[in-house]
């Protein structure tokens, strides 16, 4: 980690910089393979999924019996776990549902908002180095309680051609039965262009590589709604000397065994509190089977001491963490001066990795700043909200001058007329 | 209008396309723009308005002075109006604030969101044929509700170097006081990367013409958030013999004098009834100043006769009309079956221009079928939803158990450890 110690304000921005993400790059293979794939479906994904998994499939739908068989896989011990995990996030999702509520904005004049689920959705769930089950929890279950009435779920398939049995068994027990074994920059295009086998949807979620949020953002440009644009996770950990080294070095480093890219930040109020973390990061590093990666991320990793709280405010505001640990005495306090973060997680026994699973929180948050700007995934992301209103006559007499004035004052005078022959014949009655 | 009856279902699609937008011609002249904007600021600025505005400006900010004059410039007629029309818009968006609860997904695991408003927003309002005030209310209330604390406004300055005092008048009214007199990709530009007089901001909002929607979607593969991608404006009137033809006809106008490429869609149930309108149509269209655009639009627009409600929801939903009014004898129960749609006006006495103007509800909404995937603006748009989250020793011994099987089930171990380490801790206490 690079140790910086009281920097000037001017430095923080350089300091706190993230890695560039070069995505002109992928620009021209995504546009081929989205375009291939919307001219010619199905042929085209298999011919990508031989090019980039190396394997050869001829159906794509996970059958009922690779269902069956996933939910005997799994062992039950994982079974329960994830059953504990899936009942918090609906008990915290659920509570996100919105009810209509009229308001009456004068008399006469009534407006509310409806949230309809969105009706068809896609979800991503990358395979790589580790079976992302999670994921599926944390789209599938709000997706689920927006009332999405079709949810198509796509991810890699392995070199055995099959898909981990997690991966299936969340899916299925969530409500998701559409599990097609796509990955990559064709899964995003099947969604969002539809093939023979793949339903198109109207909004796609979840995390992926370059080449997938590139082609999200692409898909976007035609009007497919993403979830939010993707970068590499990272933790901004604030702790003071209440908080336990070893409890902050563990945090570090169940960001860092992410990848290479992930992002690592520590700010501690003393310098004796980063070595103390150092000493404890060396110690637990050695025994992760993700050493490497996790090395070779916290390299790139920041330690800052700084000297007031407010400081630490400001810098965390001006980062806008993914996710935020703070390990403060004040926690509650502090906490009310966050402005931007994806995620926080208060004092010394909530571990991010509580929320990346199973406390009822989503996991899909924004990366790389964008906290300043969007929300991580919750039901509001599965719904469209749809106003309504519904005017009388007697409303209309009242509110309808103004209307009037204000469409004449803007030269547009059918939007008057629309209100004047309505008033014209209120009168004649 | 182009008459169809009774198409059969597979016609559907074909009859109730959209013209296609051509975005890819704009690319290379908006990113060229873009980057000289971000590499030389305000110099930048000043060159392309005097290119495609045709003014030479010293000064973009609009000045106390120019507040005052505007204000005096204003009508008080038309003061009042927008009066009315920001007090509806307030009560109707402030209702969407929410409150925070807390929800304890187990016990000792406690879980909530809070919005916050955010920090920095733009709002672009467009200028041309007329001068859109009302989109200033429509952006400036809910950013003021939402809580953002720097809210900048561009608009392109008139030949004389000036804007419309009604856009300065109800900028300064809702509290937005940062007002640039600068248009098109060259407002987009300055507000997503800053410049030496307009803030930097994370999210601009705002309709514009084909230039401001490509430079918008540009610089949200950057990660500056935008509101929605946005297309022609558009309506879709289904009435039964309950309506008025000459209402129906005043509607379908008010959305036809937008522009050439406005779209506008009759759904009825029966000839005659379109006949009527049709005929309430040349009347009224002929005494509209903006006829020649009105009569443009309505050349490219369907009427279609189609046989059951059920049929008609359908169609509805298939096409995801901006606005929608429904004049129908079951005009409730009806209602309930839209999926698809941006805003909803019920009943004779409800035209769309109300909502456009001053009933409450929102006019910034997703036009081109977007309505299938995005909500129109409202206080959501200017706040992002924090989840937070506080776990006692004890809930964590609870729920520990599971986070640790999950991340072994995902291999990551560093995740697993960073609750064993907090669980072996309060063993030995």
């Amino acid at each position: 980690m690079q140790i910086s110690i009281n920097p000037p304000k001017k430095d923080w921005t350089s300091l706190l910089e993230r890695p560039a993400m070069e995505v002109q790059q992928l620009d021209e293979i995504v546009s081929a393979v989205l375009r291939d794939i919307q001219e010619n479906g199905d042929a085209a994904v298999t011919k990508y999924t031989s090019q980039f998994d190396g394997v050869d499939l001829e159906q794509f739908l996970v059958s009922e019996e690779e269902i069956e068989a996933a939910k005997l896989a799994v062992p039950e011990d994982l079974k329960a776990a994830i059953q504990v995990a899936k009942t918090n996030i609906e008990a915290f999702h659920r509570q996100q549902r919105s009810t209509v509520e009229i308001v009456e904005t004068m008399p006469g004049v009534k407006c509310w908002r409806k949230s309809v689920g969105i009706q068809k959705v896609g979800l991503y769930v990358p395979g790589g180095t580790a079976p992302l089950f999670s994921s599926v929890l944390m789209l599938g279950v709000p997706a689920i309680i927006a009332g999405c009435q079709e949810i198509v779920l796509c991810s890699p398939p392995a070199k055995d051609g099959g898909l981990h049995p997690a991966i299936i068994y969340a899916a299925d027990l969530v409500g998701v039965h559409k599990i097609f074994k796509i990955g990559g920059i064709q899964a995003i295009a099947a969604m969002a262009y539809g093939t023979q086998t793949v339903p198109q949807v109207y909004k796609i979620f979840g995390p992926g590589n370059q080449y997938v949020t590139a082609a999200k953002q692409m898909v976007s440009r035609a009007g497919i709604a993403i979830d939010m644009p993707a970068g590499p996770s990272e933790v901004l950990v604030c702790a003071d000397q209440t908080a336990d080294p070893s409890f902050v070095a563990a945090d570090l480093l169940s960001q860092a065994e992410h990848g290479v890219d992930s992002q690592v930040v520590l700010v501690a109020f003393s310098s004796e509190f980063i070595k103390e973390v150092e000493t404890a990061l060396s110690e637990q590093l050695a025994k992760l089977p993700r050493k490497e990666i996790a090395a070779k991320a916290l390299e790139n990793s920041a330690a800052i001491v700084i000297n007031t709280r407010s400081e630490a405010l400001d810098m965390i505001n001006l980062y806008a963490p993914e996710h935020l640990i703070l390990a403060l005495e004040d926690v509650t306090s502090f906490s009310e001066g966050i402005i931007n973060a994806g995620s926080v997680f208060l004092g010394n026994y909530t571990p991010e990795s509580v929320g990346d699973y199973a406390s009822g929180t989503n996991h899909t948050l924004p990366t790389n700043g964008f906290a300043k700007a969007y929300s991580g995934v919750s039901v509001d992301s599965f719904v469209k909200k749809i106003t309504f209103q519904q005017i009388t006559a007697a409303g209309l007499q009242e509110l309808g001058p103004s209307v009037e004035k204000m469409a004449s004052a803007e030269d547009l005078i059918a939007h008057k007329e629309a209100v004047s022959i309505r008033l014209r014949r209120i009168k004649q009655q």
